[in-house]
Parts: C-alpha cells; sequence; structure tokens
C-alpha cells in the first residue's frame, strides 16, 4: 500500500478533510515520495489494531531541540499525526533521558529518547522541526543531509536582510546561503512557497499576530502604512523555559509590563513582511507586554486608514482574504477576541473596530502564542510540504476554561 | 458501507488503536445497531474529501445542558469523534443561540442551534449526554424515548440508597426506578457493567480521583478502612459557571480555602464506592480544598496499611491492576503526580509514598476534574455502550504549559 | 486638647513627615476644625496606652457602600489612621452583619457593624466616603447633612457637562446644583481647589493613570492632541465584586481580552480632563484590556510630540513637575514601571521612552486601580479637604512578591 | 530626649496600643539602652516636620542577604516602623546597587545602598535580621559582635539536636555554641525566653502554620500525638528568588503538586516542637503541596482527639489560649479560614472542624509564609528583643483582593 491514490481512499481521519484547495497543493505531492501506508494492513476488528505496523511506513520526523516548550507542543501535535511519527529527538544537556522525565505530560506516549544534536542519525528521517536557538541553528541546519525537508522555529532563517541580521542579533549570519533559500513561513500569506520549499523559516509569535491581519490591508491599500501602533500583549511560555529570575511564578503572577519597548527582535520581522506588502519601507511601533498566562497572544492594532476607506471595508476586505482559511477566522460584527478562546489551538482570531477619533481602526488578533505562533505554525507548514492536507493534526478545539 | 467489519478495515484513525481489551468489549458491539459508515466513500483525492456526506451516518448524539462546562467540553471532546455527531443542544435560557455565542472558543466548529430541553426531537438522537444540575434531570431523564443510551454527569443516579440521596440533596429521589436500572459509570472498574448498561451515572471528579486507588487496594484488603483521610483540591470549573461572587477572580485568585469540610455531596459517593469495594460500611474524612486553577484535581491520600503490608506491595499490586488501562497511569518510583500534566486529557496519574509514620502510606491521584473527572470519563462510557473503542476521541495529550 | 499646634507637637506619625508644601495647604487647615485629639492624655508607659480613649476625638468617618471592593479599602487604609476613625458603615443587603462576615479579612478590626443607608445617623459623622454604584449617589449625597464633607468614588460628579452624563449613563442628572459645587479629586493636578472643597468627586481609575502623566505634557504644549492612542490594562477588582459569569475565575484566568472598545464609560472622563489642559477639544483613543490580575493597572500611550520636542524634553518636564510630589514618581531613564510594583500602595509609576517612528514617544503609567486609583486617592483628597497631610495612612510600601 | 517615660507621652502611633502585656515586657525592657527618641523635637507645624533629624535616634537595623524575598519584606515591614531604622543592607551579588534596582517596589523609599556583608560596619548597627541561606549563616553570625541582637531567619539555629541538623541539611554545624544560645522564636508560645534573648532563631513557615494549633492541644492533651496527618499548601515565595526552571510561572501556573513527601527539611523542627510540648517523641506525616499563589499557606491538620474530648474542646481551648493575642486568631464557629484573608499580615487565622469520623478533628490554619511565615514573625521577636510593643510595624491589614 504505497500510492498515494490509495491512502486518501481510506481516510476518514479528521485531518482529510480540510477546505478544498487543490489548485495551490497539487504540485506540491509529487515533490517528495509519499511514504506513508499508515493504513495498509485492515485491522482485524474494530476493537484490536496495530499501530505499530504501521508507524513505521510514516514520514520520520525528528525534533531538535525536544526539551523547550515549542519542541514538547510539536510532539504534543503530532501524538496523534496519522502521517508523521516522531523517531528522532534530541537535547544536548538532558541526552539520554526519556522525554517522560523532562516533560511529565508526555510520559503516556511511547517515544524513543533525547539524544545530543551530535549522535543524532539524520539519515534515519525525512523531516525535522528544529527548535534550537537562534545562532546555534544555523550551524545545525547547514550540516544536515540536503534530502531533509527542514521547518526552523529559530529567527535564523526570517531575516532576509543579513545585515540587519547581525545588527539585532549581534552576530555575523553563518549560513547565507540557506537564508536566500529559505521560505517564511506565514501559511496563509506563502502558501504556494511554503508548499516547494525544503527550508521553512517559522515566523514569531509576534509576527504571525501582525502581520496576518495587516499585510492584506496593506496590500489592498486600505491602510497607510505610517503610524501602525502596535500595542500586543503575551504569555510567558513565549520566553521559553530557561530558569530566569525575571520568569518566576513570583515575579509574573498579577502584573503586567512593557519590555523590550522599540528593541524587540521580533521588530525587523514585523517591518520586513509590512515592507513586502507595502512596496515601501515601513517603520512601526511596536511594544510587547509581558503578563501573567502560560499561552496567548494578543495584538492590538491602532491604523489610519486610507483616505475614504471605512472600518467596514477592512471588515469586508479581511472578510474575503480569510473565508476559505481554515486557521484565521474573522469573528461576527463587534465580537470581541479573546486569547483564551484560542488556548491550545491553531486558530487566530481577528476583528476591526472602527476607532473614536476619526480615520482611525483598531485591530484585534489573537493567537496561542506555542500554535500558530510556533509549532503549530510550523506542522501546519509541514503538512504543506509533504504534500498531506495541512490541516492535519492541528483541528483540535481550543481548551477553555 | 454499514457493516462493521468494513468499517473497521478502513480504520487508522488514532481512535481505533485501543489496547486490546476484545473480550470485553465484543458482546456490546452487537448491542446496538452499527449506524457509523464514516469511511464509506472514497475521498477523490488526498486534498479533498467531503466529510458532510458521511455525517449523518454517524451516531447522533445530544447533549443537554450544552452551556455548561461539562457540556462545552463534551462538544471539545467530539469535535473530531470519528463515529459521534452532535446533532441536539440544549440550552433552556440560550435557547435559539449558536453555540459561539455562549462558548466563542467553539465559534469555528458547524454545529447546531442551542434549543430548549423542551423543543428537543429526541427521536432523532440515538445517545444523549446529560449535563443537567441534580434535581431536574430526573424528570428529564424520565421523559427519554427508552431506545435512547444516556450518560448523565449529575449526582441524580449515582447513590443507590434513596434515604441517602434526600439527606444529601434535600429532596425526594423523582425517578427510583431508573436510579435502579442505572450503572455506575467509573469506567476501570465497572466496565464490564457499563457496556451492557442504557443509562450509565457517570461519576463524580473527587469519587473518581478517589475511587481510582482506593477501589482496588481496598478490595486486595491491602489498606485498612478506618482511618481514610483525604486531602482534596480541585479547579474552579468544577463549580460549574453559575455567577457566584465566591468563583470570581478576585475571590479564587492567589489563595486556597477548604469548603464543605465533612459536608462535601461527593461524600456519600466516595463511602459508597469503598464500602463496595470492602464489603463493610466505609467512613471516611474528606475535605475539599479550592484553589486557583480552572482544571485539575488532586486527591492526597493518607492510609494504614493492613499488617505486614509495605508501600511496595501497594504499588505492586496498583501497577498490575492498571498495566493494560490507557487511561490510569501509576508513575514510576517517586514520580510526584502533577495536576497540570493531565490538563484536558483523560489520564489519571497515581503514584504511592511511604509515610513517616511506620504502617502509613500516601497516595497520590491526579486528574482533570473536567475531563476523566466529568465529560471525558463520560464519553469512555458511551464508547463502550456504544460498542466502539473506549478511547476514542480521548487521546489528546494534555496541554502543557 | 484641641488645638492645633499641640496636636502637631505629639506628631510623630509617620503621616506626618509629608514632603514640605506648606503654602499650598496652610490655607485649608482653618476651613474646617480640627476635632482631633489623639494623643491628648500621655500613654502610661510605652507598652500601655488605651486608643479608645482617644478615638472619640477623632474625625468620625463613613463609609457608604461598605460592601464593595472600594469601599473595603477604605477600611483598609484608615484601619490605622492617626486622625480618621470609621463610625458609620452601610451596605443595604448586608445591613446588621459586622464587617468580617462581609469581608473576613477585616475580621480582626474592631468597627461598627452595617446598616442600611436609610438608617444611618450622619449627624454623627464629619465626612464621608460614597462608595455606592453611579446613579443611586445623587440622590443619596443630595439628601446628607451640609456640613458633612463628602469624596465621591462614583463616576456621578466627575462630569461637568450634564449632557454628557446621560449620554454615557442612560439617565438624567438628578442633582445639578451638587454637580457645580463639585470638585475633581485628581490630588496632584487640583489639589487647591480640593483643599477648599465640600463635595470632591474622586476620579476614575483609567482616567487617573492617563491624566497624570499627559495633563502636564499637555499643558505644556509639549504633545500634540491629536492621535492619542491610549492602551490600558486592568486588574479585576475594577469590576466590582458584583457576581457576573464574565468575572469568575474561570472565565479570567490566563488570558486577556479588549473590552468597551470606543464606548467605555471613562472616555468623556478622560476627554474632558485632556480639553481643560489642552483648551481645545481633545478626542482620544482608548482601549481597556482585562486580564488575569486582581489588582493593578497600566495605561500604555502612544503620543505625537509637538514639533522640535524629544521624548527627553517630555521626561525632563514631568520630572520637574512632580518633582515635589510623593506619590507620582518618574522612573529613571529606560526603568519600565511594573504594576506589581505598585500593588496596594498609592504611588503612580511613570515613564517615557522614545518610539521608532521619528516623532512618537510612549508614555507608560501604572498605579493599583483601588488605591491611587480609587480609595487611596479618595483618602489622599480627604486628608487635604479635612487639613491634615495629605499622605496620612498612605505610606505603606508595595506589596510584593 | 532618652527616658522612655517621655518617648511613651508621645505615643500616639498606632504601635503603641497592643494589648497589654506589661508584666510580661516589663523586664526586657532594661536589657537593652533605648536609643529611640523619635518625638523629641516638636514639628513646628501640622503639615512640616522634619523625620531625618530623628532617625539617628532610632535603632539602627541591618538586613542581611537584603535581595531575597524575606528580605525585602523586612524592608517592606520596617518602612514606617517608628523606632527602627534600616542602615545597613547586604547582598553579595548586588553589592554596589540600589535597593530600588533590585526590588523596583521599594524604588521610593530612601535607604542605603546594597554591600557585600564582608565589607558590612556592625558596629554601626543595633540588631540584625539574616535573611542568608543555611550554612552560610552560621558563620556568618559567629562574626557578629556580640553586642548585636540577632534574628535569624534561616534554619541554622532552629534544631537543637546537632545530628539531626547534619542529618537533614548534609553538613555539620559550625557553630554548636551559638546554637545552645539560641532561642527558638515562635513568638506566643517562647515570649518571654525571646524578651530576653540575644539570638532568635525565627521558625520555618511550615512550622509556625503547625505548632500554632498543636502546641497547646498537645500540652493539654486533648489529642492524640500519633497519626498527626499534616497537609499543608504553600505559596511560591517560600521557595525564595533564585532562578529555577520547576518555578517558572508556566511550570506553575494553573496546577498544584506534592514535593518532599516525607522528607523536607521542616520535618525534623515541626516534630522538634510537637516532641517539647508532648514529653515524648513525636513523629508526623508532613505532605507540602506548591500551588499557584505567591504568598499564602495553608496546613491541614488531621488528628485524633484523646478518649473523651470533643472538637468544642479543642475550640474552647484555642479559644482560651490565644484569647489576648493580637496576631494568632481563632475564627467563629465554623468559619473557614482562607490564605488570601491573611495575606500581607501578620496574621494566623485558625479553626476547628469535626471530622466525619468519630473521634477526629481537623485543624485549618492560614499564614502568610512571607509574614507570620517568616519577616513578620521576625519583627515582631526584634520588637519584643528590644523592648518596645511586639505588635509595632505589624499593624497592616491583608490586603485583598
Amino acid at each position: 500500500m504505497s500510492s498515494l491514490g490509495r491512502l486518501s481512499t481510506t481516510c476518514f481521519d479528521r485531518g482529510c478533510f480540510p477546505k478544498p484547495q487543490v489548485e495551490r497543493r497539487s504540485s506540491s505531492v509529487r515533490i517528495f515520495p509519499i511514504r506513508c501506508s499508515v493504513a495498509s494492513a485492515p485491522p482485524q476488528s474494530l476493537q484490536v489494531s496495530d499501530s505499530k505496523a504501521h508507524q513505521s511506513e510514516k514520514y520520520r520526523i525528528g525534533v531538535l531541540g525536544a526539551s523547550g516548550y515549542t519542541g514538547s507542543e510539536i510532539i504534543r501535535l503530532l501524538a496523534n499525526h496519522p502521517y508523521f511519527e516522531i523517531t528522532l529527538m534530541t537535547a544536548d544537556r538532558k541526552a539520554g533521558q526519556p522525554i517522560g522525565s523532562v516533560f511529565p505530560h508526555l510520559v503516556t506516549k511511547d517515544l524513543p529518547d533525547l539524544v545530543a544534536v551530535k549522535d543524532a542519525e539524520f539519515g534515519d528521517v525525512d523531516a525535522v522541526f528544529c527548535c534550537l536557538p537562534h545562532g546555534t541553528t544555523q550551524e545545525i541546519i547547514k550540516g544536515l543531509p540536503n534530502s531533509l525537508k527542514v521547518v526552523d522555529l529559530s529567527a535564523d532563517f526570517r531575516l532576509r536582510d543579513l545585515g540587519e541580521y547581525e545588527e539585532w542579533y549581534g552576530q555575523p549570519h553563518r549560513a547565507p546561503d540557506l537564508q536566500k533559500e529559505a521560505v517564511y513561513g506565514l501559511t496563509e500569506i506563502y502558501r504556494k512557497e511554503i508548499q516547494a520549499a525544503r527550508l521553512v523559516a517559522n515566523p514569531g509569535c509576534y509576527p504571525t499576530s501582525i502581520q496576518l491581519p495587516l499585510v492584506p490591508l496593506i496590500k489592498a491599500r486600505l491602510i497607510e502604512v505610517k503610524n501602525i501602533i502596535i500595542d500586543s500583549k503575551s504569555g510567558v511560555s513565549g520566553a521559553g523555559r530557561g530558569a530566569k529570575e525575571a520568569n518566576l511564578y513570583t515575579e509574573i503572577a498579577e502584573g503586567i509590563h512593557s519590555y523590550g519597548i522599540t528593541r524587540h527582535r521580533h521588530m525587523p520581522e514585523i517591518e520586513q513582511g509590512l515592507t513586502d506588502a507595502s512596496g515601501e519601507r515601513v517603520t512601526v511601533s511596536f511594544t510587547p507586554h509581558l503578563m501573567p498566562m502560560s499561552r496567548g497572544m494578543q495584538s492590538t492594532i491602532y491604523v489610519e486608514m486610507a483616505p475614504g476607506v471605512s472600518t467596514e471595508d477592512l471588515y469586508q476586505h479581511l472578510k474575503n482574504f480569510y473565508e476559505k482559511e481554515e486557521f484565521v477566522v474573522l469573528l461576527k460584527n463587534k465580537e470581541v477576541p479573546h486569547t483564551r478562546h484560542v488556548r491550545g489551538s491553531n486558530y487566530c482570531l481577528l476583528n476591526v473596530f472602527p476607532d473614536r477619533i476619526p480615520g482611525r481602526a483598531i485591530i484585534v488578533s489573537v493567537i496561542d502564542n506555542l500554535v500558530k505562533g510556533a509549532s503549530g505554525q510550523a506542522l501546519q507548514n509541514l503538512n504543506l510540504m509533504m504534500g498531506i492536507p495541512e490541516n492535519t493534526g492541528l483541528l483540535n478545539l481550543p481548551l477553555f476554561p
């Protein structure tokens, strides 16, 4: 059972019911040989079936940097994925340990032990999620076999301008050729390019929440690109699992503060995306805030509309633009997006509100920073790159309350 | 495509890979005609398939009381269920509204609008989850067609002793015959009876977290039934969505308190279960605590061991007892269960620790009160009652952080 | 012991060491006869003294609406006040109860029982804090003896334009004459007027956090009044103690959302204050957010500077303006105000940051919404009105963590 | 102005109105020369007074280890203390910094900069609070001038049995003579000894919450000392400010877990105290839990009553025992103590409940772990040691919500 056609005939998994987007994806299906034959041997009965037999025929996936939050989130999302199977997980400081001792919430899952990245057998995997810190990432991805598909969740391949990379990250880029190859993984905007990509630079969480509403509006010239004011609020998991005094429970609970005002490293990524959409250089005001929630991100965006444009025009344009998208959802008139209503899911909820100042509008966008803002979008991208429905493994509803 | 056999041959959904428990379940399969033919028509391609065509052939499920937290949790769990489809949702005070206006986290899901229970067409459903308040529940279930399978999440059918019901709930029981028919739905303990049941009384959250570890130990006479001290800690969702001053964020955040000391309504349910296991009347000390988490429950249980018994004996017995269970997991030696490691999932994590006082042991058990403590176990039960793998729809990993 | 001089000779209480502002306050001392003779009878020893004897000679204070959060906060702040003694507390629905049964954190304090407002003996009090809902408040204050000093924490006397009041509060104003008499109680800006006032309209929490930084900058023409964008984040206590589904722990924890976008009732109060400062009509963009903290408020304010003005100019002007103020503190260069660093205290922390967009600046202001944003500022005002040091009772440091 | 009598005549500060306990304290007054002449120079007016002039005549206090939470809490409590003035603060890794850069919530307070402990001038202080980690503490206290009064908040001088110290802390005790001199600072139980002490070992937080209810009951032989089961729940500040992964916001929020089961280092301290009360060796079951609150601690204690004793007897005995105490408060019948109702205050709230199992009782005790469980009790002790009213600086009401 190895043909794509046969696979699809047996497919009734929820992952197989995307909104029809045949034309966009069809080419990518051929790029990569389908190894997935998960349903080849019919289970003998409804109650008994042996998943193990099939697992070796799923795509073999590696997770580099599995001891951080984005890594563990990839593992969570892949746990029931019908076509992907994790066969490699690296974590240098935890090498030799089972994942359940690093992340006890994964203890019930049968997974390979962690290995050091230098000991990883990359010949045995078809694709990797790279969840390593920026800097390190470039060298490691450079060393991977060229046959591997890679989704990189670090910032290393997001900025096309290497000078800008050096300016914001304090070191020269060490893999400029790979940078040229990398496709920016904002799925709904760059789907076609992602389907054909080998290396995808997965967007940052803030840039995702900001570009999803702004790029269509800027492209359509509905808003001015001057004086875009972005006030974002993030949960703490965005800061990672590193032990820092500033992220202790006692330092975060029951309070809020701005940080990295005008100096946050997502700034150049945001401006690059908006500049691409606009065609002219865009400079934004961007102030992130850290607040007591583990997951979640809201961007409240204050914009000037182009002359003669109304908030209703913005609303309609976004409605049309995202109408067929599964994960970007424009709420009904006046309904306010809440971060808690996307928790644990890959959704981005949006809405547009008239401002009290004439000519201005307020756009609100919410995501789960670890899902649509990181690992969920990464999976959405790898699904596309592997030629399978892009929503596979991503259809869990938000966890509320 | 209507035969069970054919269904199973196409089954590679994660829901179809339970631990083999053929002998237990096989009989139940025949009880209820399988209507589920979800995979009948092969999708035309990997990317495109029409799930709608199949939905009418899934089991049609009603959720009574869909505007509370256990109701919305049922909806969340069923969202990707391959054999169950929600075709009816009631909520008297929200009748006419779409679920997304009551629970915006469900806005992306295509579901029927809410109706008043009096307007519900029960002829069109195969089974219901009853998420109504105690008291009301009896009358409504009494009025349901006899052909319906029912899982009742209220307390109304949990207590066999109707006098005890009246004592703790302050009103006489109005459906004593149904009470006799009802099977207590502590899945891992009463699986066989549940498979054959038409009406299941789904256990309370505290009783679930307490009986899962204690029932096997009491049955095996490894612990004394006198002086069982249970100190439980619960998240706030257990109190429901009713607007009460005591459950405001400001009244709950950053604090803890005991409540209902010796008078909590789960008390008789706990004692009934332990008495059944023991054969003699058991009276326990049970003190619940309310603390700032939306989901989660820990029971810390202090027991005296029978003469000559060691904590290692308790550990081994629980290990053997739950070895083949998917959802009840005994952690490794000394590993401490955390509620946050089961959040959003159907798992119960357990462990046993030696006490400093000779002859005593400490047992820790954690669940998500809304999942294994309510809607997850309810789905586990309905799966069993409908003859499908009991883990179907329940394999999501916990959401952490 | 009734002369002011005598009182002051015994004063070493911390409340008596304000920053010297003699000239501003001296006149007010004569306005109201000093009844406070708290130190008249020398205690017999260091260890033993009888406070009761003196209490009747303190100012007698009434708290109307003592069962809400602003009421209980007044009680907390007055607990150790050397010149004020609570002799009357009203709460209609809790009449007859001791405060400790309504607010158990006050159980250790010896206070009069709650009475219904209609049963209150206003002849026995010198001043009242009115913590009642808007609407109700007007009628009640109208009925108070004219000799009473009143600080009203509701919105009823904040808006000078009665048409605007009716528009935003949905009912005509029923005490227009009192409205004319009322002084707006933004202490640092209107201190002189407050000292001479009989009725003070205590500012709202958002307006306090916004006007303290903006009023001086607008008066000095350092910032433009067009395109002022205010993104505020509030703790939940601002919503009061009423039982509402939306404010349940489960609905608030681990998330954030905007609310009342462009329609929050503090809007006209903010615009009135900024218009007064500017001399021309000011319209602002104001978007409040609700987030999981019981206390705290941050306003992040995005402004355009006047031509030729730098952020350093803004900083210096605020520094000079608030240099002698105890409660409004401009942090050092680049230090970011956190709400958790003012928790429980009357401080407002401010700072100014350059924006990335040339010509713009970002101003951050944090307060505790229940203290400087409500009861603390109310006490600061009543201190002034009674001719005692304005920081009396307000010198507790923030509670962190 | 140096006589005690004169001081007291001017005393109307709230700190000077303790419950009369003349006989207990009078002796201690002579032990230490009173330097405090805070009220010597009459302020010239009610509004203006110069506190600086007097500060040099207050007791000069050192805080060793001022960069941790117990250190900062000492500073908060002393901020308005009429007789104590902080003149020295040490923090080796933060030496040279102002306290406001380490704890921004203290930025408004005029305090000396931090110094390394090796550079501290101990000749210039009258007493120190030692907030250093155990181990380090012994050496440092050994090196202090003998004239200094010392309250040590570490565990180093709590255990009389040096073998036990070595067993639980993994190192031999290095100051055994000091250990002999040290008085255990559980204020309400050892007040007399504390008044006469030079070195006080301040109790741990768990031991405080447990001994306050149990010691009187054990002494009176009202409860059995076998099978005392203690289930405690603590806020996170008890774990200190050290950067540990386990204490990150994301690892703590929305969950609970037991830790250090039977192996917590407070165990021997608890057993020592109960053994002293009983006269026979007491072994208890003690299981602490970590939960999402910054401050607060509840101990739920399950006990067997002595034959013939009722819960009413326990209640009455505790009532009588603590009747005259300011900080230990037995609630009214059936009222449940909440940790949030003591937040930020020095109170311990207690109550006793009948258990469902005959002959057993449930005792609930709550404190703020940083106040009565650490720095507040430390200040209470130093007040006593210095001969001033023991409630001085400790009369702030809890901060709720």
